[in-house]
């Protein structure tokens, strides 16, 4: 089993009132290369900064990370278009930063993207894939696929209160901008990755057909980025039970529509529960209040930790504990 | 504790009767991706090479991925230059691939390539640090700096007859096209692997200086070509001590000199003797003859298990796993 973070960067972050990954628009271009070295060693080595959204919830590589250091799962990245160095060691997969959707084209080359992360998912020697993403800006661009595929386009959002509202105005500019209608793309994920996309998403459709094709059992660990992921690869023939892991707080934000849309995909949802709201502490309580909500593979770690029979009790004691070591606050 | 693989090219490899780091000059180049490949998951997921001598001699890295097995370490792969996309996840430091040394310039940012090697791992977690190399022509790169530095140009070879006179006209010319003469780097260790040197080098050297300034345990694991490291150490003022842990192979070279070249940089050479010869194997029979003698942390790794208390007859054993794994032999 091995846990793959997808992580990648896109100019739609940029868009203000996107996005909460990170506690401004620069320090957000950092935080998929500071969430992979978070994963990868547990500190973050070359860019110094553990992310935290505008009113201070830890990225949710905390939670990720603390169960890695619990269970000992093998992880790898990939680099899906990462902007800012990272110390991590990463897989290149030809990927560069993607553009801002509103623009013509959103990603120059997803199927070379695809096929690259097809490859190399398939010849791993694991037969289980877990996969996970950090993208700053992504549950905007997953509400453009599911436009262009002609899907329910109900996204989360990483702000307590969804901006859906934003979200709708430029998933509108980006369609009309690249000449797409919805639904117009049902037949041809790879180019709705391509007009109004991430990079991101052509590595995770790309790793699920490689792993698909290889016979190894595949998990998406994620929110709704996952689901239009799911989506991407249901329009792209694949019919293979899909398993979506994710977390409480995905689920129970009403404004994301998250069990119809799994369900028209015809994909299953894990749901694994930390228990934050059982135990009062600044490093939950933003969780608690619905930001952040998933990323980095947080829901699949977390069930990752169920199966191996770690008590949630043991996995919020270490998030302290890495929480601790990060903000150096008093215990 | 990490294993860091620092994995480059140079154009220096492809100088007929250099290296037999690979059956021929196209396959060489794949040789550093391709031990990424399976330092990092036991398979070459991209590169689809086990790497062989054209004798047939296996790479080290089969001996170091089985001791990897039995021991489980982590590692991590420094790209300083690497000519070949490689499925393994590399952390990028900026290095492309070393030119011939017989050119004015060798490396072109050494220091670029050392300071952020340093940065990184002196930031890294591990208190630890094991660091190893692949680089096809690594041992002329290593004679060309050792003779700018002054030191004595003692150095062994992947060739089970060491290709000495082809090695120093080569030498000779990198020096006169460089306008260096032997000695003359003394002071200036970056100089000497700009000119004549390699980017692995340059990388490692920063690595020890990282490793030094954050207090972490370094050992190199390798033959000539780290004692090569050594000295650029040396020269770089670094007068901690500095234990290098090889092979029975490259002791055993009367060629390379090594114990003189050690004791001149007072170095401490460790050897761990895998006992390959005693045990007669198709699979062991060319690093008995002295081909390879070492790479990728082959020494380091044997080290490694002997301290991890792994008797000799389980590494073998495990080689024969791999080695069966890899060219489908009939066992």
């Amino acid at each position: 089993m091995r846990v793959i973070l997808i992580a990648g960067s896109t100019e739609t972050a940029r868009i203000p009132g996107i996005s909460a990954a990170g506690a401004d628009p620069e320090v957000m271009a950092l935080t998929p290369s500071a969430d992979a070295e978070l994963l990868s060693y547990g500190t973050p080595i070359r860019t110094g900064t553990v992310p935290v959204s505008p009113t201070g919830c830890p990225t949710p590589a905390v939670v990720t990370r603390a169960v890695r250091d619990l269970v000992g799962f093998d992880a790898a990245v990939l680099d899906a278009g990462l902007a800012v160095p990272t110390g991590a060691p990463t897989i290149d997969i030809g990927a560069t930063p993607g553009e801002d959707i509103r623009e013509a084209t959103a990603v120059e080359t997803p199927e070379a993207i695809a096929t690259t992360a097809a490859e190399i998912v398939a010849a791993l020697p694991d037969t289980e894939i877990v996969l996970a993403e950090t993208i700053p800006g992504g549950t905007t661009t997953a509400m453009a696929v599911l436009a262009a595929l002609g899907e329910r386009p109900a996204v989360s959002s990483s702000l307590p209160r969804n901006p859906l509202e934003t979200k709708r105005t430029v998933v509108e500019q980006a369609l009309a901008n690249s000449d797409i209608e919805r639904g117009s793309c049902q037949e041809s994920p790879l180019k709705a990755i391509g007009a109004v996309g991430d990079p991101v998403q052509a590595a995770t459709l790309g790793a699920i057909e490689g792993a698909v094709k290889a016979d190894k059992q595949v998990r998406l660990a994620g929110g709704t980025q996952q689901l239009a992921n799911a989506a991407l690869a249901r329009h792209a023939g694949i019919e293979t039970p899909i398993a979506v892991a994710t977390t409480p707080y995905v689920r129970e934000d009403d404004s994301a529509a998250v069990g119809a849309l799994a369900a028209d995909l015809n994909v299953e949802l894990r749901v694994t529960d930390p228990g934050f709201d059982t135990q009062e502490h600044v490093a939950f309580e933003r969780f608690v209040a619905g930001e952040a909500k998933e990323g980095v593979g947080m829901g699949g770690a977390l069930a990752l930790a169920e199966e191996a029979d770690v008590p949630m009790t043991r996995v919020r004691e270490q998030v302290l504990t890495r929480y601790d070591q990060y903000f150096e606050r008093e215990t």
